[in-house]
């Protein structure tokens, strides 16, 4: 396994295997790997001759008050995990050499960044567009992998890559959980004992809400109230967003139908935690 | 010589250029090509194994008020050029494929794109930026030519490569000019005869300034004043403006110093007409 930290080297490193006619596949991490994040090494390293990994925390996606100093980072744990999935190559560009001095290059997926996440984290998907554009143009992958659990963040990125004729494709994996249904996250480790007994509450109340409509309601209204008093009742969390909308504009929906991206974030002590389901309806 | 005017075609047979390690120059034009676009093609055939040309007047550089509708065409003409310049691909992409319902993403670049033509063309650049982050993915040269002439989109594309980690190196071109000086550009097909007369005033009236400082003038007001008289004073031209700026940030300068350039943009007729000289002052 290389790790390789110079934005250069990488670059000359896959133009070669691209010559070499080797399929190559992405994953952009934040570190801190779980298993949802190793579902998709594991998905990268079976699709492609070359599994790429990259640990970038990335300082535009987050802002004046939120985690980016205390964003958990662990390179050694990181690199026994990405060892046990194969992966080809870590990457680990530096923030200087992300972001010298006199930067000012920025990638905005308009309509869809400022709702649901976007809202209460103005410019959060600037950042990560911009971030996601560069790597793309650093390792050219074939292959791009993303997580269900950030479905806002898959739409944008998808969008992006569309939109600006990025000749990669998008694989989106489908979110890993705990057993008793907490969606894998590296913010899962700020939680206290006592919201971590809470939290599952969060999958349970999507799953709710999927029996309430596979049995007929189709008011948004509706399922939002459930899930909100659902979460409200059992647990301490302060609701963040619970919205209903479509799962590729991700314009709100009054009656559900078509695709739909139920989508959830509340903030437990100082861990913001997001969760969603998509379903088909009719 | 191969027309294309499929972007999923042109990404195919790319990639099986790419293959096989054929150097890839690439020419991105709006049409109406004259002698500046034929020395850049020239030196994109002399530089490359395979010459790309792409014809796309890009209607998101545009404006409510602008030329878009009027702006010259003539594939005919454009494709007799090409082939004298012996280019191996023009691509001609459809305003369909390019932005097809539903687009949303453009490239910002910062502090480059509100200055000089930026002003007085509000989200002109952002267009440009669009437009050519896209041509790159499609395309994916090894590098790209640009002219002289356009100083600010040359100093906001490279940033933009620079920033975004295009892997294509840039390759600025200098203006070529008619016997009088005109810079050579598709919209002097807008003017009238009597314009036609007075324009050459812009490239003396940089010479001039040009002179002056090299006698030692350093004082960026002087040089613009005395532009200024010399236009007012030879022509029926109305002043867009008249800016010595830093030639890589293209920040304001009071004083002359470092790389600097001088550039202009006067309006004749419904021609807007800009032009512009570098000069590294000690």
């Amino acid at each position: 396994m290389l790790k390789i930290r110079s934005i250069k080297k990488m670059q000359l490193l896959l133009e070669v295997a691209r010559q070499e006619k080797k399929r190559i596949g992405f994953v952009p991490t934040m570190g801190s790997l779980h298993e949802g994040h190793q579902s998709l090494l594991r998905k990268s390293k079976k699709d492609n001759d070359l599994s790429i990994l990259s640990i970038f925390v990335n300082p535009k996606q987050f802002f004046a008050n939120e985690d980016f100093a205390l964003y958990p980072r662990d390179e050694k744990k990181d690199e026994i995990l990405a060892k046990k999935e194969k992966v080809d190559i870590i990457l680990y560009p530096s923030i200087k050499e992300m972001y010298p001095d006199g930067y000012k290059t920025y990638v905005d997926v308009e309509q869809l960044s400022n709702v649901l996440c976007g809202e209460s984290r103005s410019g959060h998907f600037r950042g990560v567009a911009t971030v996601v554009a560069k790597l793309l143009n650093i390792v050219c992958p074939d292959k791009l992998y993303l997580g269900q659990k950030d479905a806002q963040q898959a739409v944008i990125i998808k969008q992006m890559v569309n939109d600006l004729n990025f000749p990669s494709k998008i694989e989106v994996m489908p979110t890993v959980r705990e057993n008793d249904g907490l969606a894998m996250s590296s913010r899962n480790s700020y939680l206290s004992m006592k919201h971590r007994e809470e939290v599952p509450v969060l999958f349970k109340s999507l799953k709710l809400a999927k029996y309430k409509i596979l049995k007929g309601e189709t008011s948004a209204g509706q399922i939002i109230r459930q899930i909100r008093s659902n979460i409200t009742q059992n647990t301490s969390g302060r609701i963040d967003y619970i919205e209903c909308v479509n799962a590729e504009t991700l314009q709100p929906l009054r009656t559900l139908t078509g695709r739909v991206l139920i989508a959830v974030a509340v903030w437990f002590g100082r861990a913001r935690l997001i969760d969603n389901i998509i379903l088909r309806i009719r």
